[in-house]
């Protein structure tokens, strides 16, 4: 599966620990293309993994984390309107 | 089209003034569903328009906006994996 992962955590006392541990399982399975969006090729397996894993941090009342999946890459078009990040030198 | 678009401002001098005008002009064109993520469903010609209309305010060399599209929204499956918007709510 084709994964676009965004978050946004909200930054309250406890929040400022959740921050760098969401961002680094995120790095552990995914490529992070923008401030807090991560995109990448991950089996069913792993993205429950993902999830799981995230979920042991993020609280579900405060924090968003949203993730869009397609079965084909190619199914989705990318374009960078503005800066464009070099994504590749944040492959893991 | 179905479109995700994700941004960051960076937030310097200028860029306080940048983002209200860039977040109201994603507002007019689509929903919003996360802190810098909107998405929504565009002609090529909107699209394009949003584009044109984003790049005046926009800086090249530190903003960044990334557009994904998708011929069919049915190709993209979307999951809240924490705190759930209630997205319709953002309609204009």
């Amino acid at each position: 599966m084709y994964v676009i992962l965004v978050y946004d955590i909200k930054l309250d006392e406890k929040g400022k620990r959740v921050l760098p541990k969401v961002y680094k399982i995120c790095k552990k399975y995914l490529i992070h293309i923008q401030n807090s969006v991560f995109e990448g090729e991950l089996s069913k397996s792993q993205i429950f993994q993902l999830k799981r894993e995230l979920s042991v941090h993020t609280r579900d009342d405060l924090d968003s984390i949203i993730v869009f999946s397609s079965r084909e890459k190619r199914w989705l078009d990318k374009e960078f309107w503005a800066l464009k990040d070099d994504a590749t030198s944040n492959f893991l």
